[in-house]
């Protein structure tokens, strides 16, 4: 065939277009997925909108059944609301948002989900997603919107205004060919992990049989908000150096580097200008893809101090273990967050792990016992692709054995939480952290962290049911011992009380 | 904080900024990887450009390299050319190609690869994608492409014409923050593993030490060229049937329905008009969401034929087999290609399965032995994001010591392969498919195909080498016995050869 032929199909598509075709990239697959997936973009949404407006977040999730594999799934939030010209392109327009160029921890960062919930919504049902938002001035936005996929905007195809006093945003996604179930996978499991990883937050479900569940906050303190964090000259590529400089606004590059860089301070400018050869009193809109690598590479020979951290805001070792507790009632839990490191050269992260033995830990359902991990990323519960994470691989390369653990026995509950500015996604669907090399070591440290503490607790656990055991014998034979032998003495039966517990360790004061 | 400070930081992104900040989404993370997949793109589009004009593919790979972590990658076809016009898109736009919009067995599917690795490039060396292309003409366009990610278009940087007879497309790649390494995951192993899967492509690959090695073709026999599936009445959603129809030219959705589906004759019509209550005499682009909701759950149930599945081109078992055995040189090797089945309701596809046993077969490299699973969708192979594909979950569930096989030990090479219209790969990076569920049903029945071949073997081999045991006794002692019991009898010594053959079943002609 020739080119010319061949080049007859050649077309274009929007980036809706393509997810509409692929929409298992967006974690569209399979019914019940689905549907968790839809319950998913809509709660980070609304818990990063309030935590981003200075609320506490009350989320409400309401699912109910319309038909065979057909439900509405209605999303409200107590945050600041959205301004009426931005709802079209929030729901309607995938790849925008407001948290797309900031380096700062979010749940979200692609601007994809919620409109990707909405293209879901319109390709199973055909219906507009229907929006209610007020930013508190007494009017409510009502509006219902599609996709226009061809052209990736929101089309509003109807549009109200209501008085009447109220804050936040409320959601109504109708969608075909999905599955409510209480498994694992489902949007009831995915709640009850969300709420471990946000004490803050309150939930209120109503499941489709009418069943209210409500997840307390068991905390009433505002997370400390994350806060955008420039890029470190380490981790910056120059590629990205010089996509900052075009758009900066500083006279010269020693003022951009100073004010668009972290750790970069105006008395390194002297050394940078002889490292790179770069003269730093240009403007940043004239710096060439030379400068950008020299300056770069310069930057590679150089000290600077770690980037800040200050602005990730991990859970925190007590709210995970109160998270824990409250959710899985253990024998034993044991949480930590390790210190901020980097990859990449300098994107910080941090891992936080916890562990719970015993109670409701380690695998439920039938058939399956063991070892349960469960992954989080910003605070957003990762369910599926478990298989490809890099938290899944570091999890399964630890050997159990060593710290009392066997895998497929013993009921334990690993949790797992990477915090981070840019979590290194492997797929739009963002379910599954990337096998950055960094990102492994330290989980994999995080988890020997925890599982060293399991060990002792096993460890003690044991050593006490010996010392039960020993002591038992003990009591059972010394009084006896100590009865015949005060018969032959012909003397007073003593009390063996503080004998036994010096010789078992184990308080046998009668009034307990 | 209040909404309108919040959406301030509103933006939009293009869909080559997206990637370019989540490259790792394209399968560039890591050194190593980061190479193989710029390998993987050239190669795949060139396989598929030659493919679809009918010329049995030749594809050079040379990878140079210019400094440390800095390398020039080459990739020439022998297919068609591109017309000068559509080279900045080709290269430099994202979501942009010819294989777009067709339902048709392809290597590539979303017009982004190619176009990533020019990006990867240019966000690593700073430097254009250089492109020779020819149609044949006597003339040979050369152009430098670059993409403006904020705008997703190709820029070209410089271009010229040279006068040269000659007929195809090379493509250089100057890329840095790469490695070049003959590991599993690097290209030497990808360009095997392709010419495994494709044994009618001829693949020349320069390494950077200069080492050259011809993967030859194992038959000169082109490859049915797969032909564009309409979509079948069962795997069509409301929502594709409407954007059809849409563009459709047909008359009436009666015809629009005979001619753009597959399976639906004329002859149906009755009965769709009477289960669906839809006039089809309308014209399709009048057609609503309502006509196309009831038409597609008429269709559902409605008998119709399976979809045609002659446009799906499989390796075929013996191609596989030959493969297998021209690289890994096994004692045994058995393979099979299912027949077509779908998935969703209508999307066909077919999976091929090959079982290789001794030789160079299994995991190779130190402390690495046992079951080696390779991957491939539509003949191209997938080396990375293992954990979260749906064949190596289909392989991991199956029990292999029923099939005499030790998954840590036993040198087995697993090969499989999917072939689809539409492969449903869980992310933009194309290495990892789906869990559907009938694509996890169907590899796992074409594993137990080639596993119970294998358990044959095995046991085959196990019987021999007990019959040899068995006729290594009878051999040692029976002369004797015979000596003995002639010298007891007095007689000459009888020949035993044919007895020996009677009683163990193994020729013991002396002169063999």
């Amino acid at each position: 065939m020739l080119a010319k032929e061949i080049f007859r199909e050649f077309k274009e598509h929007s980036v809706s277009e393509f997810f509409r075709k692929n929409a298992a990239m967006l974690g569209y697959t399979g019914k019940i997925r689905s549907l968790t997936t839809i319950v998913h973009e809509g709660v980070t949404n609304g818990i990063d909108a309030a935590e981003e407006a200075g609320i506490l977040p009350s989320i409400l999730v309401a699912i109910k059944q319309i038909g065979p594999e057909h439900y509405r799934v209605v999303i409200e939030d107590n945050a600041s609301g959205i301004p009426k010209k931005f709802v079209p392109q929030v729901f309607g327009k995938m790849l925008a948002g407001t948290k797309l160029h900031r380096n700062v921890q979010n749940r979200g960062q692609q601007g994809i989900g919620v409109s990707g919930a909405t293209m879901f919504a319109q390709i199973t049902s055909g219906k507009p997603t229907k929006v209610l938002t007020s930013v508190g001035d007494g009017e409510i936005t009502q509006m219902e919107i599609m996709i226009d996929v061809n052209k990736n905007v929101g089309k509003v195809i109807g549009s109200k205004r209501l008085k009447e006093e109220w804050r936040g945003t409320r959601v109504e996604f109708e969608v075909k060919e999905v599955n409510y179930q209480r498994s694992r996978y489902g949007p009831f499991n995915y709640l009850r992990m969300t709420a471990i990883a946000n004490p803050h937050v309150r939930i209120t479900f109503v499941e489709p049989d009418g069943t209210l569940t409500i997840f307390e906050r068991a905390t009433e303190k505002m997370p400390k908000r994350p806060r955008p964090i420039p890029p470190h000259p380490w981790g910056i590529r120059s590629d990205d150096l010089l996509s900052l400089a075009k758009t900066s606004k500083a006279h010269t590059i020693a003022n951009f580097l100073a004010t668009e860089l972290s750790r970069v301070s105006k008395k390194k400018m002297g050394q940078i200008e002889r490292l790179s050869g770069v003269d730093l009193r240009k403007s940043p809109r004239e710096m060439t893809w030379e400068d950008a690598e020299r300056i770069v590479s310069a930057f590679k020979r150089m000290k600077f101090m770690s980037p800040p951290t200050k602005g990730l805001c991990p859970i925190g070792a007590k709210n995970i273990e109160r998270g824990m507790s409250q959710i899985l009632n253990p024998e034993f839990v044991y949480a930590v967050t390790r210190p901020p490191k980097v990859y990449r050269g300098g994107i910080p992260f941090i891992v936080e792990a916890g562990i719970a033995y015993g109670g409701d830990a380690g695998k439920q359902g039938e058939n399956s016992e063991g070892l349960e991990i469960i992954r989080f990323a910003n605070r957003a519960p990762l369910i599926f692709d478990q298989g490809g994470c890099v938290m899944t691989s570091a999890a399964r390369d630890v050997d159990w054995r060593r710290y009392g653990v066997n895998p497929n026995v013993t009921p334990v509950t690993l949790f797992l939480n990477i915090i981070s500015t840019h979590v290194p996604y492997t797929s739009a669907g963002k379910q599954s952290v990337a096998d950055e090399p960094e990102v492994y070591e330290e989980v994999r440290s995080a988890i020997m962290d925890v599982a060293r503490e399991l060990r002792r607790f096993l460890n003690r656990k044991i050593r006490r049911r010996e010392q039960m055991k020993r002591a038992g014998i003990f009591e059972r034979y010394l009084p006896i011992i100590a009865k015949r032998a005060a018969n032959l003495a012909e003397t007073d039966e003593p009390d063996v009380g503080p004998l036994l517990e010096k010789v078992t360790g184990v308080d046998f004061d009668p009034e307990e």
